[in-house]
C-alpha cells in the first residue's frame, strides 16, 4: 500500500521536512497547513520539490469551522475556502481535509450540515478538488465517525467523502467495525496514530502524547483491516502530534514512522510476510571493559561472582566469561565500561537479520577471518548491538569447560534509551524482536522520574527493561545485566563473607519498612537482599552490585511466577546510587 | 506563621533536602516516606541532623489504605502501624498524616471506617503520637474534606483530626467555606499546593503539575483563610509533586517555595506588610551590545528605527538612546547582544526593593560615584536586572534633548526563562512586581512547543511575556523589545524604503492565509506588517527586525482595546528565525 505522513508528524522546516520523509520512503505526504504558511517557498516551488523527491502531495490540512454555521458566516467561510482551493491548485493538491466544527458558535442538525457541505463539494468540484470531511473527537456537534458519514450520506455529493482517523475513532472508544458499513470509494483518506491510554482530556491526549502504530495502546491494525474490507484504496498516512516528536531529529523520526508502517503492513499481512523471528534465550551479553589503569574493571566484578574466563577470541582483544548458563563477553576494545552488544539465540539467524533489515535496522558489517563464525546482527536505536546467534559462535572461543555455579543465566538487561527516542525503542524491540511490552513505570529518582518499559518474549526467554535517560546534577545513565540464580541467600551469604565490597548497600531504614509490610527473613537485612511481592504471592528476591564505568549487575530470583523487574525496590536503589554508594 | 515543606517537594537525597529547607528559611518539614527509606542515616541521627539546622519535624507521612477494610487485614495494618509508631519515636515525630483509603477491597460505611480510625488513635495516644486523617481527591468512598471530618467526628479521639491539602480540595472544585464548620483543634495539619487548571485525571494532576501557592489557577490564599478562621494554630506546609521541581535545583526550589509562603502571608495580611509597590511604566530597557569588530551591532539597528544617542553616562560605558517615550540603555561592558536589564517607573524605589528583599530577592550591589544618582536594583531568578526607578536617573546622562519620533514608548519585553523556573519566574513577577497573568500558550516551533506566559501591572503600562527556553539544533533563545507606535503602516514604508535588510521577511504563504481569514489592506503584504484580530474587534499590527546576537525588536501598534502580544502570528515568526531568515 502506498505510505503517507503529515508534515506535522516530524520537526523542522518544510523544506527539511520532505527531504527526510522522502529519504525514508514515503510515497507521499499531507502538507499541514502551519508548515505551509512558514515557509518561504511559493506553493508553486513546494509542489515541485515535492515532485523532485518522488513525493506526492495526498491532502491539504485542516479546514477548520466551516460547517453547521449560520448564513452571514457560510459566506465568509465559502470565501475563505475559495482562497484554499486557488492555493490548492498551486500547491497540485487535489484533497482537502474539513473537520468537523467545533465552535461554540456551531448551529446543530444534520441537514445543515449536509446543505453546507454540499455546497462546499459542489465549488471544490468546479476545480476538481474533493472534501475529505473528518469528525474530530471533540468535534461540536459530530464527532463520531458514523455521525459523519449520516451527514456525507445526506450531502451527496461526488466531491465529498470522509477522512478516517484511527485516533478520532479509538479515543472515543468507538467500535470500528462500523467502517465497514461505508462503501471504500467514499473513505477519501485515512490517517494513522496510535497513543498511550491515558486518562485526560482528548484534545490534549492528541495534541501531545500521539505516536506512530505499535509505540501505544490502540489496535490500529485491526481498525485498518476494516477500512481495507470496506474497499479503502488509498494511502496509509501518518498524523501525529508528539511533544517528543517535535524535538527530535527530522530523519530518525520519518524512518521510525516508515517502521511502524511496514511493521503494520506486517501484522495486516499475516504470512505473507516475515515475521519476527522470536529469540529463544540470550546467548550473551558483551561489556566493553574500562581501561586497567583507571580503578575497578568489570572483570573483577565478574570474578566476585564466581563467572571464570573460558575462552578468548582468535583475532580480537574480547574474552568470554561463563557461569551456568550465563555467557559474557569482555571486550577490551577501550572506552569506558559499558553494554554494547546483547547476543540472541535465534533459530534463523539470517531470517531474522532479513527481517530486521525490511524494518530499516542498520545490519552491521562484520569483519571476520575466514574460519570464524557467522554473527548477523543489526542496530538498535539505543546503540545497542543485537546479534543473531545459532550457536556456532561458543567455536570462536573454544571454551574448554562449563563452569557450573551459583548463577544459572541471564534473566533480563535494562538498557537507556536516549531521550525523546523512547517510543523509538519500544517499536524496535516490539517489531524486529517480537517482544510483547509488559507494562510502563514512572519511579522517582531522587533527581527525576525514571520511566521504564519492561518488554518480554512470549514465554520470558528473553525480557529487556527500557529506561529513559535521567537528567540531573552528576547523572550516569546506568545500563544493567540481571543474572538469574536458584538460591539468592546463598548468593549473598557467600558475596556478603567474600566480597562485600562488590555489593551496592541498602539502608536499614529500607528493611524496617519492609519489615512493616512484610513477614521477611531477617536475614534479607543481614544481608542486604531486597524482597519484592506479586498480587498472587509471587516472590523476587534480588541484589545489586556496584556500578563499574556505566554498568552494574543485578542477581535475582524469582519464585511462584513472580513476573515483575523488583519496580518498588527500584527508587531505593538509584537513590543510594546517587549518594555515591555506587 | 510556622512555614513547613514536604520533603518531597523538593529534588535531591535527604539531607540535601534537609540542608536546603533549612537555608531558605522553613520552620519545619514533613518526613516524606520514600526519602527516609532511602536513606543511609538512621531516623535518630535524621532527627539530630534536622534539629541541628532548627528543624521541627512537624508530620511523617504517608500512611497509606488503613480505614475501611475487613478484621483480618486490619490486624495487620494495625500491625504495620505499630512499626511506624516506633519509626517516629526515633525520629521525633509526634503527628503521622493517615490517606484515605484508595485499595478496590475496601469496605464501605462510616461507622466502620470511624471505629478503625478510633483504634488507631487509641494505639497512637498510647505514644503519645497523633493522627491527621486526609481526604485523597481520589479516595475510594472518602474523598471530600466534610465526609473526613464526620468520620473524624463520629470517632471522637483526641488523637484523631484532620488534615486538610488545598490541593485535594480545590482540584475537586469543593467549596473550602466549610472549613469554618470545623473547630480549630481538631485541624492538625495544613498542606498547600497551587496547580494550573488542568482537564486530566486528578491522581495525575497531582502526582506531576502541583506547583507553589502563587504559581496556578488555584484560590489558596482564600481557602487559608478560611482555615485561619476555623482558628487553626499550626503550620503553613507545602507539599508539592511536580515533575520541573524533581529535575530542578534544590536549593533554589526550597527558595522559591520560601517566597510563595511569604507572598501568601502577605495576601493574607492585607495592609500589614508592604504590598508590591507596583510599578507605573517601563523607564528603560538595557542592553549588552556586541563587540564592535563582530558583526552588526544594536546600536546600528536602533539608528536605523529612528533612535537617537542622547547620552552617555559618565563613569560607564552606557549610552543613553532616545526615541518618544523609549528609553534603551546600551552598554559595551561585553559579551553577547543580550537584553540584561529592564527599569520600571516607580513611585517608592526603595519600597519596592524592601518589598523584593523581603520575597527573598537579592538586591544588587551599585557601584557609583557620590553625584550619581541612585538605583536599587534586585536580581530576577532569570538573571535580568530589574531597577525601580524615581526619574532622577536621567540626570546621570544629561540627556540634552526629546527625541520626537514614530515610537511612543516600549510596549512589553520578552524574557527567556531557564528549563524547570517557569514557575519560579511567574511567581517572582507576580509577588514582587505585582503584574497580574494573562494567560499562558503553547506555540509550535519547528523544534519542539514553545511555552509563554503573558503579565502586565493593571491598566497595562508595564507587560511582559514569559518564554521557556527551546531546545533543538542550532537554538538561541531569543529575547525581545517590543516597542509601541501610534502608525505602524508609516513605520513600516519608512523601513522597507530605508532599511529593508533590518527587516524580519515575512513569507507571502502567511497573507495568502491572511487575506483568506479577514479583509485586509493589500499593503500589509507589501510591507511584511503581521496581522492579527481580537474576539472584541479589537487589532494588532506589527514586525520584528531582524535577530543580533540574542535580541529582536518588535514595533508593534494596539488599536480598539487589543490586549494580547499576536501569538497566532509568533509560529510564522518562529519558523523564519528558525530558518536563517534570522
Amino acid at each position: 500500500m502506498r505510505k503517507s505522513i503529515a508534515t506535522v508528524s516530524v520537526s523542522g522546516t518544510l523544506t527539511e521536512k520532505l527531504a527526510a520523509i522522502a529519504a525514508a520512503g514515503f510515497d507521499g505526504v499531507e502538507i499541514f497547513e502551519n508548515d505551509l504558511l512558514a515557509c518561504p517557498l511559493p506553493p508553486e516551488q513546494i509542489r515541485d520539490r515535492a515532485a523532485d523527491l518522488g513525493l506526492t502531495i495526498d491532502l491539504y490540512q485542516p479546514f477548520r469551522d466551516f460547517e453547521s454555521v449560520p448564513a452571514d458566516l457560510l459566506a465568509r467561510n465559502l470565501r475563505r475556502a475559495e482562497h484554499k482551493f486557488r492555493l490548492m491548485e498551486r500547491l497540485g493538491a487535489d484533497l482537502l481535509l474539513v473537520c468537523s466544527n467545533v465552535s461554540p458558535t456551531v448551529v446543530g442538525g444534520d441537514e445543515l450540515a449536509a446543505g453546507q457541505l454540499r455546497l462546499l463539494a459542489e465549488r471544490a468540484a468546479e476545480r476538481g478538488i474533493r472534501i475529505a470531511y473528518e469528525a474530530l473527537a471533540w468535534g461540536r456537534h459530530v464527532n463520531e465517525y458514523l455521525h459523519a458519514w449520516r451527514i456525507a450520506r445526506l450531502a451527496d455529493h461526488p466531491n465529498l467523502g470522509l477522512c478516517l482517523d484511527s485516533f478520532h475513532i479509538l479515543s472515543r472508544g468507538s467500535d470500528p467495525i462500523g467502517i465497514e458499513a461505508i462503501p471504500g470509494e467514499k473513505i477519501f483518506f485515512l490517517q494513522l496514530a496510535d497513543a498511550p491510554l491515558l486518562a485526560m482530556d482528548v484534545l490534549q491526549w492528541s495534541r501531545h502524547y500521539r505516536c506512530f502504530p505499535g509505540q501505544g495502546n490502540f489496535d490500529v491494525s485491526g481498525l485498518v483491516s476494516h477500512v481495507l474490507n470496506a474497499g479503502y484504496a488509498g494511502p496509509l498516512s501518518l498524523e501525529v502530534f508528539n511533544d517528543h516528536f517535535r524535538q527530535a531529529d527530522t530523519r530518525r523520526t520519518a524512518r521510525d514512522g516508515m517502521r511502524s508502517l511496514i511493521a503494520l503492513e506486517d501484522t495486516l499481512k499475516g504470512a505473507g510476510r516475515a515475521h519476527p523471528v522470536v529469540p529463544s534465550g540470550f546467548a550473551f551479553a558483551e561489556l566493553a571493559d574500562g581501561d586497567p589503569a583507571e580503578g575497578r574493571r568489570i572483570s573483577e566484578v565478574l570474578a566476585g561472582l564466581g563467572f571464570l574466563r573460558t575462552g578468548t577470541h582468535p583475532t580480537k582483544p574480547v574474552e568470554l566469561w561463563q557461569q551456568g548458563g550465563a555467557r559474557l563477553l569482555l571486550n577490551a576494545t577501550g572506552g569506558d565500561p559499558a553494554l554494547v552488544a546483547i547476543g540472541l539465540d535465534s533459530a534463523d539467524p539470517g531470517g531474522a537479520v532479513k527481517h530486521a533489515e525490511s524494518l530499516l535496522s542498520p545490519v552491521l558489517p562484520r569483519e571476520r577471518a575466514p574460519e570464524e563464525a557467522r554473527l548477523d546482527a543489526v542496530a538498535a536505536p539505543d546503540g545497542t548491538e543485537i546479534f543473531f546467534c545459532d550457536g556456532s559462535w561458543l567455536s570462536d572461543f573454544e571454551p574448554d569447560r562449563q563452569v557450573p555455579g551459583e548463577i544459572t543465566g541471564i534473566d533480563h538487561v535494562a538498557l537507556t534509551q536516549p531521550w525523546h527516542y523512547f517510543d523509538e525503542g519500544e517499536l524496535f524491540y516490539r517489531s524486529v524482536l517480537g517482544l510483547r511490552p509488559q507494562g510502563s513505570l514512572e519511579l522517582p529518582d531522587p533527581y527525576g522520574l525514571l520511566r521504564s518499559k519492561a518488554m518480554a518474549s512470549p514465554g520470558g526467554a528473553v525480557r529487556m527493561v527500557l529506561n529513559i535517560a535521567q537528567v540531573g546534577p552528576g547523572d550516569i545513565p546506568r545500563q544493567h545485566v540481571a543474572l538469574a540464580c536458584d538460591d539468592l541467600m546463598a548468593v549473598a551469604r557467600r558475596l556478603r563473607a567474600e566480597h562485600p565490597g562488590l555489593l551496592l548497600p541498602i539502608p536499614a531504614n529500607y528493611y524496617d519498612d519492609l519489615e512493616a509490610r512484610h513477614e521477611v527473613d531477617p536475614e534479607l537485612r543481614h544481608l542486604g537482599v531486597l524482597y519484592d511481592k506479586d498480587e498472587r504471592g509471587g516472590e523476587f528476591l534480588h541484589l545489586y552490585t556496584v556500578t563499574v564505568g556505566r554498568v552494574f549487575f543485578e542477581i535475582v530470583q524469582r519464585i511462584g511466577g513472580y513476573e515483575g523487574y523488583g519496580a518498588a525496590n527500584a527508587p531505593i536503589r538509584l537513590a543510594v546510587q546517587h549518594s555515591g554508594g555506587n
